[in-house]
């Protein structure tokens, strides 16, 4: 029995993972991620859902329907990280916890990446580890719901 | 047997953890952190030891003295992550795979602390899970080390 | 008779208003914001439609389509205002007197709100006034209609 | 019978207002607005006195003397909107509900008019309706106080 | 026959060409544009299609369906030029030869309008020709293609 | 019959061409670009000069020389496109139609290579395609000739 | 008998003190304060005149006016403290050593709360202390008075 | 018989010149300047009144009641130069033509004394000559109203 | 009996007092002054420690093993005042009330001397008045501590 | 007798007066506002040469060779105001009494011509009154000599 | 007989030097550095010592226990190069000539890179030339020495 | 037989070394300088050319006439070092060992002269030592062509 139901959100040109800039963000297929999301899913016992678009507007729309259906969201904005403040702003409407992650560690790529308009909002935020940055996201937003659900330790 | 050696590095009133500002750092002690920590190396067969300092060039001499014995450090590097140029230039230096790891949001808190010096030169940075971001740290040093002595994949 | 024909239009997240942030944006529901904006245009006998969308797209298209259909255009850009130059431009394009509304005080919120990009291509701005800041602007752009076909007084 | 006590503050310059740089402030003499809102007053069932300096002292002294005398403040600060921290200092001082007003959209104009220092402290903000931004004002602060004395909506 | 497969992409609000702000963008429709980029496609023997949206998320899809399709883009981004990351990622991950065009001189427009987010992942710029820009931009990619086909000569 | 006549000025270092930094700015030599452009000039039926000189001075100087001797300027005016301030009073002086041209991609390389204080006061700027940067250049000033002198239609 | 003559200035909104913002500034009139100034005064057996404006203007005239008259100042600026240069001017004009203090720890407020135009031409700086900030203020400039009539030792 | 009536107005702290600060403005007091200006007016054939004040607030009045009185203005702001835009819309409303001085070489001093925010409402601005400032800044306006009552030259 | 126990800190350089740049910081050896605040604290009827390092780290340390011992602190950070977050976590942490002190007054010193990043987490800052500024600082700490045990009035 | 050598120089594109930009720079030409200066001359007795280049270098040569044979410089430096660090040094090193004048009021124009590098090591700075600027500079700085060599009164 | 006592002190990281990124800092160790500074020493007829250590606070003491037995220093601050102003303290403190070295041509690197808080207090910096930089710098010193022991001529 | 070949350029104002700003450049004379470098080089057993222009452009043909006739450039491009571009690009061009030689300690004078524009192209640095910097300037260059023609070692 899943205990939680959480949403994957991938932002604009990850539908091109393993096509796209192999040198930055790696060859595994974003189906490869999404598989692999799924299994690590099954085994913390919650239920996952994946939606992928290089829409702002979608993607704003997908987090307010989010509304009543899931505990938790992992969100890779892509390039809307730097400047989505509607993004930010449904996040924070929908007062759904939420985990920003990124395959690529932002710090050290160009400056104007190193900002995240949408982070401030979110739980936390996860970068660098590939897909592993998604697994991990999924681990933390787990983690952050068994607390909030204990007696509060954090 | 454990597979890696892995240092934990606390940076900076990280030894008040528990007594200090709980409303922003939670109510844990940097003991219980570090019992999570090692039951969690347990679990995932690695070798783990921690270390706490104030001093920027402890720390600095720690990160140097790895050289050799670790295969992976995260270090929380608390203030010293907005402006230890030098503590970058040691993990720059003994290029031993580092994750930067930060128990609150610090996008969420004041603009100073939204940058970090150190972040560029590591594989990757965890916020914002509290006493849950040095495990997620662990977690991710370790999917690292696996995928880098396999064939390649990300 | 209604003498101009007026578009209101709602950007990303208005949807949840009531839902969102009430202590920001206030617990009236944008239903209810409508019916109340309906009720000053029978009063000011004007005729008024309205349009809402998370879309910076939609709401470009539904400002171009508004070309000979409106006389007036009443927006509350939310966050776009603060980077949709495309919308900028769409105002701009179609030069249909527009008044820029904002249910909170922008200038007393984080500094990024408090620039507008579309506010320059507006006749102005209403901010601050919850619900009523809808009103307001709808009454301004019925007043500066009434002035742009009386002889000039402004 | 007026309901509550309104006092309007004209900035400095405002009394060359109609002789003054007509192209981007209008034709209409100062004089003439104060009867307008007087006329709207009346209509609204309000009591309003009109006040006019160029002294920022003056404008704060009168802005004190508010106290216990005016239920709220419409006020156009003129070029004191971009520097006068003590006229800010004061409408937070004296804590009565004020509204900001302009009569040209100073988002269109140069740079530095694009910030108001006072703003953050008022109610909320409404510019470029040339005269009309006047009466939208007053118009303003009556549906504020009329919501504060009712049950909260908003 | 056609040597190349050049698709030609019109960012927001361009639809409205030869309507909106004549004196910035001039009186020929975008119509008239794409019958002029086509007759001088067909002087060049290359292949080209158009395709206009004022959607972000639309403009990043079509670049992405590009892959496989299109030897060159041409691309116009509007306002999106000057903040659009996404577009800008798009480019750099299909890796087809892109060039950046603007009726307009944007250098000698405000100031805004001056950075272009996307041109450094383009082969290069073209801006303040006015219809002319596309054509330009047109040969400008044939031209590259040619090179890159033959001995390198640039 | 030559219909008008031009002058390209290249500007400093350009006569190291294809000895200088070959990896951002090929492998042709000026003589070879001066060749292309004579060719160009012929098919387009335009007279064509062409003068390089290290001088800021002495490109001034140049600029003056052809008011009432040519229709249009093509310039790369290299390092100086960054800083002087004197080379762009004089083609606003002289007010001959001008075109910026730059071998490279300025926006792909160092930040201060971005902005240019002399793009504002020609017609437009085109940067990016090697020596063919120049013929673009030169088609483009042909073409922005030929618009003046038509009936007015961009 | 006194040794000195002291005057202290009170700026812009010191005359609300104990009513405005008391969260800020503390329950303490105006009036409590300059009768523990009285009695420090007593105590240190120096002499003390208070003087309050609003006015940026009077100020100053205060300030001339007490050439020849005062040893030492004692000015809390208030908001004057953040733009007006011609307070400034005017402490430097007459070189009467002055002492700025303040209410409040004005760099733990806003941003444009953390700089003085005025405190680098003053002795120094007192700050964040209530009340007892003017006491210290008074022992301060005693103690300067005091060692500037000694042989030198500061 | 004198041909235009000239405004002198002293702005804040310059009734202390002489006594003040004299290694910047030098040792003769503003008695001896008004004597020389006198003398000057004569010479030149116009009358001349001078004013001075320490309160913005006046300042602005004394611009105002200058409408219909005057021809022309030499204003040396002082400290308001930097950051008095009231002034400034004073200067701007009236239309007078007006003339800045400076006794000190502005741009040799303090960052914050290099911009005026009077100036670009100004004819122009002189800075640097000590009293001379004021007699070329007299000249200067004499010379602007000669030629504006020709057949214009300039 | 005294009443409550003073932890004075002396940060770097301060054991050259006397030595050091006798023009900025005086003649007067940091024994003297240690000398002087054992006196006063003894007039005060408080107990006093003192502490002197030039490591970041120590003083760190040093405040830390002050939690429990001591209810208030005067410290002069010397030039950690501008950069070391580290230090001001420390004193954020602990909560100890501390109080910010410089021999100079660091606002009429080079720029980056201006700003301190500890003070917003201080009661209060002095400045300017030499080996006094401890004085006051300790006379400073003790009002604080005797007003925050009576009725709170400031 | 003339008392005084004094040297005027004209930076670059001033020699095409008259030509260029007339709307910006008025339609006397150099020539005549050399004869206006010789007359200007004559009448003040002192000597005056003219030099003009466009060269910064010239500039420069020419300023270091009226080492010992002039008495004064009213230079113009047009554009290189902005910029060349290479004439100030020039102007500092001979230490030759030196006027900036400009013909247009530089602080009315685009923001990057509001700064002069050259002017902080200038007497002072002219700027406004078209030609007239340089009769006023010359005016200026033979008061300057008359007022260096009597006794020192400024 | 040595002449002049120097001490060379050697920042953080430096003692991996020859380990540690060897493309930036070059292959050779620290110990290599250090004798070939004694062999230049003894050249030279000066003593020599070296100090190496990762800590602020001890590089200060160690500039500190200098007083009264080096003649100078030669320093490679490394990372505290950019932000130490307590090392940069230290150095104005002792008032022991001092020459800033640097392996790497600092220019050229990270932008954090280019800019030396400790530079401005010694008498002047030496960047780029690998091990050579300290036996420049230390030939920089004893120049500096014997000019300042012979008649001053520089 | 001298080894290499040495262009030692001297940039604008240096022809007046020894007349100009003594306090800041000292009183040997360029001729002095080269008399020293002449010695230096003899010493070292290498050629030595010298060269000085105010003239940008003429710096700019040298270095480019220095191709295949010098083994290295020691240049002090004066007041071109802040904004020079052009000579950087002349410098990257010709691809000759290159070093920035200064006689004052540029970290140490205004702000705007702490920066070069050609010291990232060059190997390195020496700032500050007065006339000595050109020696080791010299000898610097001397040793980065003899390391780079044996087996590489820095």
């Amino acid at each position: 029995m899943t205990r939680w139901r959480i949403l994957v959100i991938h932002g604009p040109n990850l539908n091109l993972l393993g096509i796209r800039e192999r040198d930055v963000y790696g060859t595994i297929p974003l189906g490869e991620i999404n598989k692999r999301l799924s299994q690590e899913a099954a085994r913390l016992a919650v239920h996952l859902d994946v939606f992928q678009s290089n829409h702002e507007g979608r993607i704003i729309d997908e987090i307010h329907s989010a509304l009543g259906k899931y505990h938790g969201i992992v969100i890779n904005p892509g390039a809307y990280t730097h400047y989505s403040i509607a993004i930010r702003d449904a996040v924070a409407a929908v007062r759904i916890p939420t985990v920003e992650v990124h395959l690529s560690n932002i710090s050290a790529r160009e400056e104007f990446r190193h900002h995240s308009v949408i982070a401030p909002v979110c739980i936390g935020q996860i970068a660098g580890f590939g897909p592993d940055s998604y697994l991990l996201g999924l681990a933390g937003i787990v983690k952050y719901l068994e607390a909030s659900t204990c007696p509060k330790n954090a």
